[in-house]
């Protein structure tokens, strides 16, 4: 790990964080060892914070000695006004647009270089998605990731656009100077529509969600199999929803695109 | 605060989780002074502490300057597997059983005296409830609560039963006794029927999720108004969502209570 990049790693909170950080999707248990050894820590020092982060309830033993992360940190999460809390004002508008429309819906938020998804609720016979709450996803090739980019402070957008770009399918856009283009077309239309783009059989459509400042602070989508719907018939479906939540935030998009 | 409690709240590591802890439902934004005050930490270790914390994200600062939650911790929080892991694997069965009843769902789990709550789905017609997702409440008049507490550990149930109870109605049950012959009642029939407890207006009925162990995790209850439903007609809809969760877990109900 590169400490270097982050200025609170060398101290005891960082080393505390680290600790948490060791835990991902893929690798949501683990044992003292794997704990060290994913930290760089010395067993003794992971030893005595795992023992202080399992003391608070930021971490649980199970029944097999193993660690996970606990549910004090879980509640305590729950206040992020840009997690649970934007996903519980969004819900009733999110499930509305599920009852309708039958597919996936999803709601996220941009964290530095990535989507990351605040809601998802599965479609009961729509296409299976991979995303996950809470789990992040890049920003170009998802409906919602090109809504938040296109709103994105210009230096970020060059930054994702200057990055080797994951190729999907055949049909990921990968070509920055067309992405600039996509990104202008979302900013001008106020939807985005990406075909193909993750899975050969998906398409998304997503429209920004504004908060109070006239910023677009989430971005909300349908994913459908890309044969069974007609991306454009869904796009007032998802701009409804979306000044739903936009409302109940208090925002508004900026006079010139309401 | 009575640092004597918590064998972490001394160390460094300690006092950066106090800063986290500061945050509540009804004081999601702090300023730096809030933060201090609420902490008992001089302002220059409080001000450091929090620029660790907000380098890494566990923190972030808004416009205004005021500090709030991150959503790099809610990331990493959604890993939990008592909080958005068994949310993800609940969720199709407790909006089945929304969708049904046209009632308010609630998935809760036990963390140490109080029940804390997975998820919330609101029944678009039903009565209104007070509870939150990653809030808490008391076990002893709501039906998800009085689930987990027929099935904690005896010295859990004495624990709370020799504590002074709220009551929130005329109707709370506070009499040691008397609920422990209702916490029996709820491990006999495999149901918690809680009427009028915390509102006049509310009745809630609840059944338990098994784990693999065949220990209870978690309770799942609805929640409706006490004259618009027939409680014990909602049994039956609220046990099969509790089997399917169940199932989803791997978890059944010991032998001689299937």
């Amino acid at each position: 790990m590169d400490e270097g990049n982050r200025s609170a790693t060398g101290s005891v909170t960082g080393r505390a964080l680290r600790v948490l950080e060791a835990f991902t999707p893929t690798a949501p248990v683990l044992t003292l060892t794997d704990i060290s050894r994913r930290t760089s820590l010395p067993l003794t020092t992971a030893h005595r914070l795992v023992g202080e982060l399992t003391s608070w309830g930021a971490l649980e033993r199970d029944q097999d000695g193993g660690y996970r992360i606990g549910l004090r940190l879980w509640e305590i999460a729950a206040l992020a006004p840009r997690g649970l809390g934007l996903r519980e004002l969004a819900l009733p508008h999110l499930s509305d647009l599920g009852r309708v429309t039958g597919e996936n819906v999803q709601l996220a938020v941009r964290e530095e270089l990535s989507v990351v998804y605040v809601e998802r609720l599965a479609g009961q016979k729509s296409v299976p998605v991979l995303t996950r709450v809470g789990g992040r996803f890049a920003l170009t090739p998802t409906g919602v990731g090109r809504v938040l980019l296109a709103h994105a402070p210009p230096e970020i957008q060059e930054h994702v656009l200057s990055q080797p770009l994951v190729r999907y399918t055949e049909r990921t856009e990968c070509d920055p100077g067309r992405l600039r283009q996509a990104l202008a077309e979302v900013r001008h239309t106020g939807v985005a529509v990406c075909e193909r783009q993750v899975t050969m059989d998906s398409v998304s459509v997503a429209a920004p969600v504004y908060g109070p400042g006239s910023e677009v602070v989430a971005a909300v989508s349908v994913v459908a199999h890309v044969e069974a719907v007609q991306a454009y018939a869904l796009v007032p479906l998802i701009q409804v929803a979306a000044s739903g939540i936009s409302r109940t935030l208090n925002g508004a998009p900026p006079p010139g695109r309401r």
